[in-house]
């Protein structure tokens, strides 16, 4: 039986960048808060509370007390808001996610009608539409098509979605409008997570997605992996259960742009111990089989 | 057995324009000239010249003469050189096709790599590419794809394409780009001229599809119909052959947008004939069933 991670797998330079901004933010000042969970995974949110990082919802709660901005991004009225009240903001937006705000002002500048290819329920897509001004579309797929033609269509996508869907999206904007301009903002760590998920979920017959259950990214990678074989998405190592394992030849495993180092290598620890192989336990995740294939 | 036409067969817009301004223009002069053939059907080509417009194919040919710029129009550089010489001219391009020019003047000097979705010998595109300063990217289809990704594109279909290949196209280029900027230039009497033919295609078990062999839009039809049901591309009602419509029971007839209604009526006088139907001769195109078909 053969235990393989898939390449990159793990967190991106946002989720990376974020945590340091965090980290280091904390040193200097004990009270610091995060506006909103700073990533998509809880056992990541619970070790910044633990190094007093503590996370809060609204601006009543920051009590004049620094604020970082989580790397999705908030609201820009919200922003503005805190900026009002001269509270001190270490803003950890991922830079990636702060271009698509520029974007989106950007195009509408330009009289373009903004459609966001996104989930509206997601933080990113939140603070991504409350840049636009006047009406943004935001579409989850090809369902969600606009019934009349519109003159000029800009489109944007939330960072962590699928390219191919995007593609199929663009493909049936293409008769609704006179002039579609698209910005492909889909991020390539998304991107490469994504493939490399799907190449190792093509030679195995189990895939383990390691994650938040409320990251996109990690959904995704979940979504991918599942229409090609058997597919788990857990958050934690304790998740795992041994019938999962049960013949299974090539087992594969995958983790989101918001998952520690920590729990993927618990993971693969746990997989090899529930096998009956305890000589090859790890203690980096660079040390787990495929994760720098070339 | 019943005989059909396509809805809205035949002359489009800018066709009916050239040609009446070509008209009009003869009247005045006769010794008027088109630069190379006003429209792509040979038959009104041959008419044209009975009424005295002849067609030349270099500047060194006008000798003077007053021009008629053809339908596709023709190279900028051209255009240029026979005002300069303080010819007169008629310009009879259409004016959805100058329209091309001017986006493609337009995205060349905001940057974009010009990307013209067409077939490089179709007089058109030649001029299309004329107004691209720098070097234009002619794609015929998705195999023609630039292997190096591209920081921004803006693409632009010749105007008689099919809208379904020019989205798959989009699709496939989605990922080799930053950005992209789609003007969607496919002229809607093509659109409409390609959807009536597929229809009729679908409830006929043979398609007769007229207009000339060197028009790009009549050439359009007859590919989308014959992927669909026994398809003949004709000129001319001689062409037709009586083994053709033998144990047929729906005929469809489509024609292209250069196609004049003196050959559609022939041809569908000619069928009517050949399955020994001699009542049923028409005069005008509009009364041949389908034509005003709601």
């Amino acid at each position: 039986m053969k235990v393989k991670i898939a390449k990159n797998s793990g967190f991106c330079f946002g989720v990376k960048r974020a945590i340091n901004m965090a980290m280091e933010a904390a040193k200097k000042n004990p009270k610091i808060v995060t506006f909103g969970p700073l990533i998509h995974n809880p056992q990541m949110v619970e070790k910044l509370e633990q190094a007093g990082i503590s996370s809060v919802n609204a601006i009543s709660e920051i009590k004049d007390r620094p604020t970082i901005i989580r790397s999705h991004g908030i609201k820009k009225d919200i922003l503005e808001e805190i900026k009002k009240k001269g509270i001190e903001i270490i803003n950890a937006t991922c830079p990636y996610v702060s271009k698509t705000h520029e974007y989106a002002r950007h195009l509408n500048e330009e009289g373009y009608q903004i459609i966001i290819f996104g989930d509206k329920n997601h933080p990113e897509v939140i603070a991504l539409k409350s840049y636009v001004k006047g009406n943004a579309i935001i579409m989850d797929n090809v369902d969600d098509l606009p019934d009349k033609k519109i003159d000029k269509i800009g489109i944007i996508s939330q960072t962590t979605r699928n390219i191919e869907n995007f593609q199929e999206l663009i493909k049936a904007l293409v008769p609704k409008c006179g002039e579609l301009r698209i910005i492909n903002t889909i991020c390539s760590a998304t991107s490469i997570r994504q493939k490399s998920t799907l190449k190792l979920a093509k030679e195995s017959d189990l895939m383990i997605v390691i994650g938040g259950k409320n990251s996109s990214n990690t959904k995704m990678l979940a979504k991918i992996s599942s229409d090609f074989i058997e597919t788990y998405h857990i958050e934690l190592a304790d998740e795992i259960e041994k019938r999962w394992l049960f013949n299974k030849e090539n087992i594969g495993i995958t983790a989101g742009a918001s998952t520690p180092d920590w729990i993927i290598v618990e993971v693969y620890n746990k997989i090899l111990k529930c096998i009956g192989n305890s000589q090859k336990q790890i203690h980096k995740v660079e040390d787990i089989p495929g994760f720098k294939e070339e």
